[in-house]
């Protein structure tokens, strides 16, 4: 692996004061973190935030400066609480503007389901210089401004605007992750553990215990941008835990 | 509702590779938001950080700083990739001590599974000065310092180490969500659920749309610490909504 490899990074700003309350569980920061791998870009952070204007300014203005992208999800809709145009426009300190195409999208969507209202067209508002993102499940489209892109906070909506960005960000080479279980106590195995992530430089490998059958056992998981340096780690790592039971009980390896 | 009245808060920094990388899908946020507003504490920010020094003690020193309780999950375990502890550690500017009770607690709980080894006996570190939060489900405790909780990555375990903090920790009055849910598009009653809201002091409304059997609904969450106020604000709100269809539509209210 060149030493001087980029790695591309991305932040992740959830914004919705129903996940904080734990009414609803949220699904976009797994589903836009495998999708971010495939595009070579690596999740570095998450914050969830209130509906609150001062929260998603700090949020953003930090995450956008130290990532190469930053994604928002949630607060895009036509209700009182959807703020997060307005705070994003605030955060870039740019106004907020009606934007042409969404407006016609929106006014298309509407023309069978009751017609364009105040409430809608709020749909339509930018911060200003930005694009859109295609939704392909709802009326409202998502933004770009910059390197921040705008999600629904409905997963299934956010996903059909995740697969209109595939392939259109720049990223490096995705990492690959490879599973290894054992029927063992991960502290049986720390030692061998560590030695074997220091014996394969550019390897990274987590340990995830369980509970399962009556049964304690733990996966190890190999993390790479190198799938010829993961590879060589993980028949390393089953080889370091020779006669360990392993029977039965990997998925992916 | 008093003017005065304390708001108490909590954050929670989320510690995990696992999570950020999209294997594993955190269930810890919705739980520990739902404990909290038991014990009358909001949850008011997360944060999902990577196993890295840097971030966990960037994201513990401003959170510990501007709430009154700082939960972690994650990375108190036995491997490599258990740095939680040294982080918290560092944060705090103190040392990392093997804590007696917590020690004389894994001695006991693997002297029938293999007996104690170094692995294990990490787990029994803690920044110094801390004390234990116990652990029903299996050997190593969770670790408070100060307004730090320090909990496991697992969440089982972690439902375990909540329960024995049950009543522990000063808090408010518990915030009370009521649900109002209607057969109608919310961009259809933007201005309807902005006046309502406006007309209950101490009430938020929030607006979460759905689609379900072929239909377009949306759920309106009441939120208030006060539960005169949010059982008026509910009564408000469905007159206001009125004639729209609400058949067969709710669950709490």
């Amino acid at each position: 692996m060149p030493a001087a490899e980029r790695i591309w990074t991305a932040a992740l700003v959830v914004i919705g004061d129903e996940i904080l309350s734990g009414r609803t569980q949220d699904k976009n920061v797994a589903q836009i973190a495998l999708w971010l791998n495939i595009q070579g870009i690596r999740l570095a952070e998450v914050r969830v935030v209130a509906d609150d204007q001062d929260a998603i300014v700090e949020a953003v203005n930090m995450l956008r400066a130290r990532n190469d992208y930053l994604f928002t999800t949630g607060g895009i809709g036509p209700t009182h609480d959807d703020i997060t145009v307005d705070a994003i426009a605030a955060a870039l300190g740019v106004g907020v503007e009606i934007h042409a195409k969404a407006r016609a999208m929106l006014e298309a969507y509407y023309a069978t389901r009751g017609g364009i209202n105040e409430a809608r067209l709020r749909m339509a508002r930018v911060p200003e210089g930005a694009t859109l993102i295609e939704n392909r499940m709802s009326g409202a489209p998502g933004i770009r401004h910059g390197n921040i892109f705008i999600m629904a906070g409905v997963p299934h909506i956010t996903a059909g605007m995740l697969h209109a960005l595939d392939g259109q960000l720049e990223g490096g080479r995705p990492v690959v992750s490879r599973t290894v279980g054992c029927w063992t106590a991960e502290s049986e195995v720390a030692d061998l553990l560590r030695e074997t992530e220091a014996a394969h430089e550019g390897c990274q490998i987590g340990s995830y215990p369980f509970f399962r059958d009556g049964r304690v056992g733990a996966n190890f998981v190999i993390r790479s941008t190198d799938n010829a340096a993961a590879a060589a780690c993980t028949d390393d790592l089953i080889e370091r835990l020779g006669a360990m039971g392993r029977e039965g009980i990997d998925g992916g390896v």
